[in-house]
């Protein structure tokens, strides 16, 4: 992990960005500490760093006043990352499907996501390797997000996490309804009622299927991206509530 | 409005129970208030004010906590209230329906709730005349609780109410649905998404229905009684915002 850039904000924030390999990433920690802070993985969709980053700023902002540190990384085939011909294939494909009016199909689904999940949780995995490894961050350890179906996997597969928040969206595969049953950790899904990318019956049947026992569904009014700030602060709560209320695990 | 009781709880509430001709009641007013209290109704199922006590009290002292006042009227046909035959008899049709497990008919629901709101409201709407003529007791007001066709009713045809927290319940009458698209005030609705007791569609199709630009729905795991303390304090979070933090009436 190579840090290429560092900058305080204004209200103190530490903002560094980095390099896990080719993989580009940014760092925040708040502006003083005593101990080493808990980290939330901020998930994002598949849009690039640099058109999601006043979005992750905000909410790595909201974070550090309550104490955590927040770390994101690129997906793969976005923002400065290589093309990735088969994704962008999988989305040419929707594209098609949905300007025609047509069902997206399940098969297409499956090729825009599965890749993008398999190839991108071992990667944040790595970059929870590399961050944790810094003495300023501890753990536990939070995603909060989406992709859904990458929030899912994580949860499920990497014991590091040990609670989500996780944003309701569409096109989740058949597999990610599977595996969310066997999600154990406390989650937080934030649905916007009437998000008009989304379809609100997926994301229900999602939130009955995961496993864990602790698990809330909170739905606003609005579209995707007009997640109201109270929700927000709820969110924040839950974190708080997870992750700074339990013993650090170093520090 | 004559007081026949009054005591101090242990966290210094004052619990004054009432009468309102034939109608008892409780008013909880906090420890020390330096202006009149915000109010808080307290709605319940119509199982009677001695059975839903313990419960009522926990939600008063929560609300006490936070600096609003709350009371809460027997419902007509509960508790010492005079028996109503109309009401038992919907009952019992209720209970033969479901113990013969056949579905049961709008006309069932009809008959079982929708006397019950036409006689209750104008009960609590007369209670609220009473509370507010207090001088502890200012506004605004907000209503918390069952029967969720009461409070669908209160909050569309009462003024002086400007916030809702609404419990999720079956049996909801075709009629609340069409008050509940005239519904603008602010409004938070908890499911229980498991509750043995109530079918999740409805609640879900009556929160869709709803007219209020600002509205969340709050999911929990659990029964009907199992409501989980982070979602009491999320609740009494959004009475603060829409109580507390706006100006009172009066002192």
């Amino acid at each position: 992990m190579q840090f290429t850039s560092e900058q305080h904000l204004d209200d103190g924030v530490l903002e560094r960005e980095f390099t896990l390999g080719e993989i580009p990433g940014i760092l925040w920690t708040p502006a003083s500490t005593s101990a080493p802070s808990p980290l939330i993985l901020l998930g994002h969709p598949p849009l690039g760093l640099r058109k999601m980053y006043p979005r992750l700023v905000a909410r790595a902002r909201h974070c550090a006043a309550e104490g955590f540190a927040t770390a994101t990384i690129e997906l793969p085939g976005s923002g400065d990352r290589p093309r990735w011909t088969a994704v962008d294939q999988a989305r040419a494909d929707l594209r098609r499907a949905m300007e025609a009016g047509e069902p997206v199909s399940d098969e297409i689904v499956d090729a825009l996501v599965l890749p993008l999940v398999d190839k991108a949780v071992p990667e944040w995995q790595a970059a929870l390797d590399a961050l944790l490894s810094l003495p300023e961050i501890g753990g536990p350890v939070g995603y909060s997000g989406g992709v859904i179906s990458i929030g899912v996997r994580l949860a499920v597969v990497e014991p590091r996490i040990v609670a989500a928040v996780l944003f309701a969206g569409s096109f989740v595969p058949r597999a990610t309804f599977e595996e969310a049953r066997r999600a154990t950790v406390p989650l937080h899904v934030l649905l916007q009622w009437d998000d008009e990318g989304n379809d609100r019956q997926p994301a229900l049947d999602l939130f009955d299927a995961f496993g864990s026992q602790e698990k809330t569904l909170e739905a606003n009014m609005g579209g995707h991206t007009g997640v109201p700030q109270f929700a927000g602060d709820a969110a924040a709560r839950f974190f708080t509530r997870h992750l700074r209320d339990r013993p650090a695990w170093r520090g």
